[in-house]
């Protein structure tokens, strides 16, 4: 470990809040945490690297909170109340301004949703971040993908595609994704594709409704066609009805924008299935947590995905600047 | 994700194990594991990059040992009994060849060690591998760099300066990382260097007999350094003592191999401290493991790292083509 690491891991540990939990923090071999009796532990790790994942010119912020914002999400897919994460950061260079804005994106998000960075690594190297993130959860009361049931409506959260279409919008000049946007649609755009809201708190009260969930990372057809393979079941979707947004629509078509709810990966919107007599208290959900939540299809006997006019259901490929 | 993300994840999810505290393994949005009532979660993380962290032309086999080896290394030196990890994997190319000899790698030392692989990522961009690595051990009992006490003896495990040895050895061109070396003395350090012990059963029994400890990562001048620093004591070491190997002192002479010794990092060996009427314990331990545990000084009041001609203590720098 070099000066220049150490002067780094500084200025991150700094920025750490506490939780009762931590029995010793950043700072030794490895963090001491204390978990809750009669829980089960969810744990996920995801990572994005810089021209793949994200253009290279996203500003440090918006890299903060959406390295972290990503592992959220699939706590959130859980069902379970995050906790604890780590995070090792690869950086070419040791630049504490970037480091600092980097933290104010990633602790925003932390601090919102009470998760404590308990330990991680700076190194030299390409720009990459990894983030494992460890949640809490009462045993067997975790949502799965594999337990959508025939006759279960499917659900999806906020809007689709608008992070897809933000992607479209910088692939095409239109969008800077390194300053605020002058337009409000592309603004909004943008937002959803670097600041994603991951849905923790619809993620922990689906416990009570819902069968199977799953976040949309890789696309709706994707991560929807995950859920019907593990449950041995299949979705029959009604396309028409994929709520989204005013600003997509607006930016690029009705048609473009259909194909990126459809197709478009990065939303972070929850995907998940319920029985039908849990209409009425999904609204009330909704409602109380001002977020829509849409009736898009329903579980059905067989396999696979379908819907009026579905164009083929290739998974997302994520952003790249050689395809 | 990508197709080839996919198959690169099958391919590993593959080999992994099982555990019967893995309610869910690899496969949902995050894993379900079930912690041990009364124990607390020893949590660590910690990146190789290529090129940084090792000689690009290291074989995958080294790569995946190697990259959970540190991270159990850094549970040892807590006294920890491995359970559960996480794998970021980034790849510039999928080559299946180079995925299964990492994974012959990897998990060599995860059945060993009965950690589970439970969550990951595979992504395409510079060779970088992050693990976390989660251990249990009975609250309280772990073992921290910040409980060293005034009159201990300070131990190390095995012999130091190996890994530093081979890698001035290669910086020289008299040691070719990617293939068995010609003469033995060169070869048992190449070991050393790629594929290092973590001293997990040592670093559990120590929890009986030891104050303090750390493994040694950095170097052991800048690893006792950091014991001295959280416990508020000094240390005085009898330089003369350090463990050092003959294939060291072989190949490298006497003054470079003490060097290597004080200063080398990626060691691997455990640094700890524990009250005197505890040597003999300790050398009957060291008998049982068959591992050299060997008393290199005293912890003194005071501050700071101590002893008869000590050069600079300053850190280690890890592998750098460009330092």
């Amino acid at each position: 470990m070099s000066l220049a690491e150490f002067l780094l891991i500084d200025r991150i540990r700094a920025r750490t809040g506490a939780r009762a939990d931590v029995a010793l923090g950043i700072g030794d071999d490895a963090a001491l945490l204390q978990p809750r009796a009669g829980e089960q532990l969810a744990v996920t790790a995801d990572t994005l690297n810089s021209g793949v994942h994200f253009p290279p010119e996203t500003p440090a912020f918006e890299i903060g909170w959406k390295t972290l914002a990503v592992n959220l999400s699939d706590l959130a897919a859980m069902g379970a109340r995050p906790a604890w994460c780590t995070l090792a950061l690869s950086l070419p260079t040791a630049e504490a301004a970037w480091v600092d804005a980097f933290a104010d994106g990633f602790f925003a998000l932390a601090d919102e949703h009470d998760i404590l960075l308990v330990g991680g690594d700076t190194t030299r190297g390409p720009l990459s971040l990894s983030v494992t993130a460890i949640g809490q959860v009462a045993a067997g009361q975790a949502l799965r993908r594999d337990a959508a049931q025939v006759g279960d409506d499917i659900w999806v959260s906020g809007t689709l595609g608008d992070a897809a279409g933000a992607l479209r919008l910088w692939q095409q000049g239109r969008l800077d994704v390194a300053a605020v946007a002058a337009a409000d649609d592309h603004e909004q755009l943008r937002q959803r594709l670097l600041c994603p809201l991951p849905r923790v708190k619809l993620g922990q009260r689906l416990r009570a409704y819902a069968h199977a969930a799953i976040d949309i990372s890789d696309g709706l057809l994707a991560d929807l066609g995950h859920i019907v393979a593990r449950s041995g079941v299949a979705a029959q979707l009604e396309v028409d009805t994929l709520p989204v947004s005013a600003a997509l629509r607006n930016a690029l078509g009705r048609e473009q924008a259909r194909d990126c709810a459809l197709r478009g990966g990065d939303d972070y919107e929850l995907c998940f299935t319920a029985a039908a007599d849990q209409r009425d208290a999904l609204h009330a959900l909704a409602n109380m947590l001002a977020l829509p939540l849409t009736r898009i299809g329903r579980i059905t006997a067989g396999q696979g995905v379908h819907g009026d006019n579905l164009p083929g259901a290739d998974g997302y490929q994520h952003f790249s600047p050689t395809p």
